[in-house]
Protein backbone atom coordinates (compact mmCIF):
# COMPACT_ATOMS: atom_id res chain seq x y z
CA UNK A 1 0.00 0.00 0.00
CA UNK A 2 1.39 3.36 -1.19
CA UNK A 3 1.06 6.79 0.69
CA UNK A 4 -2.26 7.02 -0.57
CA UNK A 5 -5.36 5.24 0.50
CA UNK A 6 -8.12 5.31 3.26
CA UNK A 7 -7.99 4.17 6.66
CA UNK A 8 -9.27 0.55 6.91
CA UNK A 9 -11.25 0.05 10.60
CA UNK A 10 -10.49 -3.61 10.77
CA UNK A 11 -6.59 -3.23 10.85
CA UNK A 12 -4.95 -5.39 13.49
CA UNK A 13 -4.13 -2.05 15.55
CA UNK A 14 -7.64 -1.09 15.40
CA UNK A 15 -8.97 -4.86 16.53
CA UNK A 16 -6.50 -3.84 19.09
CA UNK A 17 -7.69 -0.97 20.46
CA UNK A 18 -10.93 -2.41 20.28
CA UNK A 19 -10.19 -5.26 22.32
CA UNK A 20 -10.99 -7.77 19.44
CA UNK A 21 -7.23 -9.07 19.31
CA UNK A 22 -5.41 -9.71 22.31
CA UNK A 23 -1.86 -7.89 23.39
CA UNK A 24 1.09 -7.47 25.67
CA UNK A 25 -0.04 -4.41 27.21
CA UNK A 26 2.83 -1.96 28.35
CA UNK A 27 1.00 1.33 28.86
CA UNK A 28 -2.20 3.29 28.69
CA UNK A 29 -3.50 6.48 28.90
CA UNK A 30 -6.54 8.22 27.65
CA UNK A 31 -4.91 8.76 24.30
CA UNK A 32 -2.66 6.45 23.77
CA UNK A 33 -1.52 2.95 24.20
CA UNK A 34 1.81 0.86 24.00
CA UNK A 35 2.40 -2.76 24.10
CA UNK A 36 5.09 -5.59 22.88
CA UNK A 37 5.52 -6.11 18.94
CA UNK A 38 4.14 -9.85 18.74
CA UNK A 39 7.58 -10.21 15.73
CA UNK A 40 9.72 -8.66 18.00
CA UNK A 41 13.22 -7.80 16.28
CA UNK A 42 15.28 -7.24 19.41
CA UNK A 43 14.30 -7.91 22.84
CA UNK A 44 11.08 -5.36 23.92
CA UNK A 45 10.87 -4.29 21.01
CA UNK A 46 8.17 -1.72 21.81
CA UNK A 47 5.08 -0.01 19.46
CA UNK A 48 3.07 2.97 20.26
CA UNK A 49 -0.44 3.90 18.51
CA UNK A 50 -2.66 6.45 19.07
CA UNK A 51 -5.76 5.78 20.21
CA UNK A 52 -8.28 8.21 18.34
CA UNK A 53 -6.21 9.04 15.46
CA UNK A 54 -7.29 7.24 11.85
CA UNK A 55 -4.15 8.77 10.42
CA UNK A 56 -2.68 5.79 8.23
CA UNK A 57 0.58 7.87 8.19
CA UNK A 58 2.54 10.19 9.49
CA UNK A 59 1.36 12.70 6.40
CA UNK A 60 -1.84 12.41 7.72
CA UNK A 61 -1.36 12.77 11.65
CA UNK A 62 -3.10 15.74 13.55
CA UNK A 63 0.01 17.49 15.67
CA UNK A 64 -2.39 16.79 18.61
CA UNK A 65 -2.35 13.19 18.14
CA UNK A 66 1.81 13.19 16.78
CA UNK A 67 2.58 14.89 20.22
CA UNK A 68 1.06 12.30 22.52
CA UNK A 69 2.25 9.26 21.08
CA UNK A 70 5.63 10.98 20.92
CA UNK A 71 5.55 12.13 24.71
CA UNK A 72 4.61 8.07 25.31
CA UNK A 73 7.52 7.25 23.49
CA UNK A 74 9.71 8.67 25.62
CA UNK A 75 7.64 7.20 28.40
CA UNK A 76 8.14 3.96 27.42
CA UNK A 77 11.58 3.91 26.68
CA UNK A 78 12.25 5.22 29.85
CA UNK A 79 10.87 2.13 31.17
CA UNK A 80 12.20 -0.01 28.82
CA UNK A 81 15.65 1.26 29.68
CA UNK A 82 15.31 1.21 33.52
CA UNK A 83 13.93 -2.53 33.23
CA UNK A 84 16.64 -4.00 30.36
CA UNK A 85 19.31 -1.65 30.61
CA UNK A 86 20.14 -1.62 26.93
CA UNK A 87 23.00 0.43 25.25
CA UNK A 88 20.81 2.74 23.39
CA UNK A 89 17.21 2.91 21.70
CA UNK A 90 16.27 3.10 18.08
CA UNK A 91 12.90 5.06 17.40
CA UNK A 92 11.40 4.22 13.97
CA UNK A 93 8.60 4.99 11.93
CA UNK A 94 7.20 3.81 8.50
CA UNK A 95 4.84 5.32 6.28
CA UNK A 96 4.13 3.33 3.55
CA UNK A 97 4.85 -0.01 2.40
CA UNK A 98 7.98 0.58 0.22
CA UNK A 99 9.16 2.17 3.77
CA UNK A 100 8.46 -1.21 5.89
CA UNK A 101 5.31 -0.27 6.70
CA UNK A 102 2.77 -2.90 7.04
CA UNK A 103 -0.08 -2.04 9.52
CA UNK A 104 -1.75 0.98 8.43
CA UNK A 105 -2.38 2.95 11.96
CA UNK A 106 0.32 5.11 12.45
CA UNK A 107 2.59 3.06 14.59
CA UNK A 108 5.99 4.38 16.81
CA UNK A 109 8.95 1.57 16.88
CA UNK A 110 10.83 1.63 20.16
CA UNK A 111 13.89 -0.68 19.66
CA UNK A 112 16.31 -1.32 22.67
CA UNK A 113 19.63 -2.35 21.66
CA UNK A 114 23.02 -3.61 22.73
CA UNK A 115 26.44 -3.22 22.23
CA UNK A 116 27.37 -5.74 19.16
CA UNK A 117 24.14 -6.10 17.87
CA UNK A 118 23.70 -5.15 14.19
CA UNK A 119 21.60 -1.70 13.84
CA UNK A 120 19.73 -2.49 10.66
CA UNK A 121 16.02 -2.68 11.01
CA UNK A 122 14.64 -5.51 8.71
CA UNK A 123 11.31 -4.73 7.30
CA UNK A 124 8.52 -5.55 9.87
CA UNK A 125 6.94 -8.65 10.12
CA UNK A 126 10.78 -9.95 9.11
CA UNK A 127 10.64 -11.74 13.14
CA UNK A 128 9.40 -14.63 14.24
CA UNK A 129 6.39 -14.89 16.44
CA UNK A 130 7.53 -14.14 20.15
CA UNK A 131 6.35 -17.36 22.67
CA UNK A 132 3.36 -15.81 24.23
CA UNK A 133 4.52 -16.36 27.71
CA UNK A 134 8.02 -15.11 26.98
CA UNK A 135 6.40 -11.69 25.86
CA UNK A 136 4.31 -11.43 29.09
CA UNK A 137 7.14 -11.89 31.61
CA UNK A 138 9.01 -9.38 29.66
CA UNK A 139 5.85 -7.08 29.45
CA UNK A 140 5.74 -7.46 33.76
CA UNK A 141 9.20 -6.37 33.69
CA UNK A 142 8.89 -2.91 31.92
CA UNK A 143 5.35 -2.38 33.37
CA UNK A 144 7.10 -2.10 36.84
CA UNK A 145 9.55 0.84 35.84
CA UNK A 146 6.73 3.31 35.17
CA UNK B 1 28.83 7.24 23.65
CA UNK B 2 26.61 5.86 25.70
CA UNK B 3 23.17 6.83 27.10
CA UNK B 4 24.80 9.00 29.85
CA UNK B 5 26.67 11.88 29.51
CA UNK B 6 26.39 15.61 28.74
CA UNK B 7 25.44 18.04 26.14
CA UNK B 8 28.62 18.98 24.08
CA UNK B 9 27.87 22.63 23.81
CA UNK B 10 30.41 22.15 20.36
CA UNK B 11 28.52 19.19 18.92
CA UNK B 12 27.76 19.68 14.65
CA UNK B 13 24.25 20.53 15.24
CA UNK B 14 25.27 23.36 17.72
CA UNK B 15 27.24 24.86 15.59
CA UNK B 16 25.11 24.53 12.49
CA UNK B 17 22.55 26.18 14.76
CA UNK B 18 25.03 29.47 15.86
CA UNK B 19 26.23 29.32 12.18
CA UNK B 20 29.44 28.51 12.74
CA UNK B 21 29.06 25.47 10.11
CA UNK B 22 26.85 25.29 7.06
CA UNK B 23 24.03 23.53 6.16
CA UNK B 24 21.56 23.13 3.44
CA UNK B 25 18.74 24.86 5.05
CA UNK B 26 14.79 23.23 4.00
CA UNK B 27 12.95 24.62 6.58
CA UNK B 28 13.22 27.19 10.50
CA UNK B 29 10.69 28.04 12.29
CA UNK B 30 10.98 29.66 16.16
CA UNK B 31 12.17 26.03 17.09
CA UNK B 32 12.75 23.93 15.32
CA UNK B 33 15.37 23.69 11.84
CA UNK B 34 15.16 21.13 9.21
CA UNK B 35 18.10 20.39 7.03
CA UNK B 36 19.25 17.90 3.98
CA UNK B 37 21.82 15.49 5.40
CA UNK B 38 25.34 15.80 4.47
CA UNK B 39 25.86 12.17 4.01
CA UNK B 40 22.39 11.35 2.40
CA UNK B 41 21.13 7.52 2.41
CA UNK B 42 19.07 8.16 0.16
CA UNK B 43 17.50 10.95 -1.78
CA UNK B 44 16.20 13.51 0.12
CA UNK B 45 17.66 12.45 3.41
CA UNK B 46 16.62 15.35 5.88
CA UNK B 47 17.38 15.96 9.55
CA UNK B 48 14.95 17.68 11.90
CA UNK B 49 16.35 19.56 15.38
CA UNK B 50 15.07 21.79 18.08
CA UNK B 51 16.80 25.09 18.26
CA UNK B 52 16.47 24.86 22.03
CA UNK B 53 16.38 22.01 23.39
CA UNK B 54 19.37 20.87 25.22
CA UNK B 55 18.39 17.22 24.56
CA UNK B 56 21.35 14.45 23.33
CA UNK B 57 18.64 11.83 23.13
CA UNK B 58 14.75 11.33 23.11
CA UNK B 59 15.40 10.32 26.99
CA UNK B 60 16.55 13.70 27.97
CA UNK B 61 13.72 15.54 25.64
CA UNK B 62 11.39 18.21 26.88
CA UNK B 63 7.81 16.89 25.98
CA UNK B 64 7.41 20.79 24.03
CA UNK B 65 10.94 20.08 22.19
CA UNK B 66 9.30 16.86 20.89
CA UNK B 67 6.28 17.69 19.84
CA UNK B 68 7.72 20.58 18.03
CA UNK B 69 10.24 18.41 16.45
CA UNK B 70 7.85 16.17 15.05
CA UNK B 71 5.46 18.61 13.76
CA UNK B 72 8.34 19.80 11.55
CA UNK B 73 9.15 16.42 10.65
CA UNK B 74 5.45 15.95 9.00
CA UNK B 75 5.83 19.55 7.32
CA UNK B 76 9.20 18.65 5.70
CA UNK B 77 8.06 14.88 5.16
CA UNK B 78 5.21 16.56 3.27
CA UNK B 79 6.95 19.00 1.63
CA UNK B 80 9.55 15.98 0.35
CA UNK B 81 6.73 14.45 -0.82
CA UNK B 82 5.42 16.87 -3.04
CA UNK B 83 9.06 17.30 -4.47
CA UNK B 84 10.45 14.15 -5.04
CA UNK B 85 7.28 11.86 -4.86
CA UNK B 86 8.96 8.52 -3.04
CA UNK B 87 6.72 5.66 -2.72
CA UNK B 88 7.29 5.75 1.22
CA UNK B 89 8.79 7.32 4.08
CA UNK B 90 10.87 6.19 7.11
CA UNK B 91 11.50 8.30 9.80
CA UNK B 92 13.87 7.37 12.58
CA UNK B 93 15.54 8.95 15.55
CA UNK B 94 18.46 6.84 17.28
CA UNK B 95 19.99 7.09 20.88
CA UNK B 96 23.19 5.94 21.76
CA UNK B 97 26.09 5.09 19.73
CA UNK B 98 25.13 1.28 19.70
CA UNK B 99 21.50 2.48 18.13
CA UNK B 100 23.41 4.33 15.39
CA UNK B 101 23.57 7.92 17.17
CA UNK B 102 26.70 9.88 16.04
CA UNK B 103 25.89 13.25 16.60
CA UNK B 104 24.60 13.98 20.38
CA UNK B 105 21.86 16.57 19.44
CA UNK B 106 18.52 14.89 19.45
CA UNK B 107 17.58 14.51 15.74
CA UNK B 108 14.89 13.02 13.65
CA UNK B 109 15.99 11.59 10.08
CA UNK B 110 13.32 11.53 7.09
CA UNK B 111 14.06 9.13 4.76
CA UNK B 112 12.08 8.90 1.59
CA UNK B 113 12.44 5.64 -0.26
CA UNK B 114 11.48 4.31 -3.05
CA UNK B 115 9.96 1.21 -4.15
CA UNK B 116 12.60 -1.76 -5.21
CA UNK B 117 15.35 0.07 -2.69
CA UNK B 118 16.62 -1.86 0.15
CA UNK B 119 14.75 -0.65 3.58
CA UNK B 120 17.32 -1.06 6.05
CA UNK B 121 18.84 1.82 7.64
CA UNK B 122 22.74 2.00 8.48
CA UNK B 123 24.41 3.54 10.88
CA UNK B 124 24.88 7.13 10.64
CA UNK B 125 27.77 8.06 8.31
CA UNK B 126 28.34 4.90 6.26
CA UNK B 127 27.00 7.09 2.89
CA UNK B 128 29.48 9.22 1.43
CA UNK B 129 29.64 13.15 1.24
CA UNK B 130 27.39 14.86 -1.21
CA UNK B 131 27.88 16.75 -3.40
CA UNK B 132 27.37 20.44 -2.36
CA UNK B 133 25.53 22.14 -5.84
CA UNK B 134 23.51 18.41 -5.55
CA UNK B 135 22.27 19.09 -2.25
CA UNK B 136 21.73 22.91 -2.55
CA UNK B 137 19.35 21.85 -6.12
CA UNK B 138 17.74 19.84 -3.91
CA UNK B 139 17.02 21.94 -1.00
CA UNK B 140 15.38 24.69 -3.87
CA UNK B 141 13.52 21.80 -5.16
CA UNK B 142 11.93 21.18 -1.50
CA UNK B 143 11.76 24.43 -0.37
CA UNK B 144 9.26 25.27 -3.17
CA UNK B 145 6.81 23.34 -1.76
CA UNK B 146 6.30 24.51 1.70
Amino acid sequence: MSLDGTYDEANIFALILQGKIPSTKLYEDENTFAFLDIMPQTRGHALVISKWSKARNLLEMEDEALAQVMATTKKVATAIRKALNPDGIQIAQFNGAPAGQTIFHLHVHILPRWEGDPKGFAAHGAGAQADKDALAALAEEIRAQF
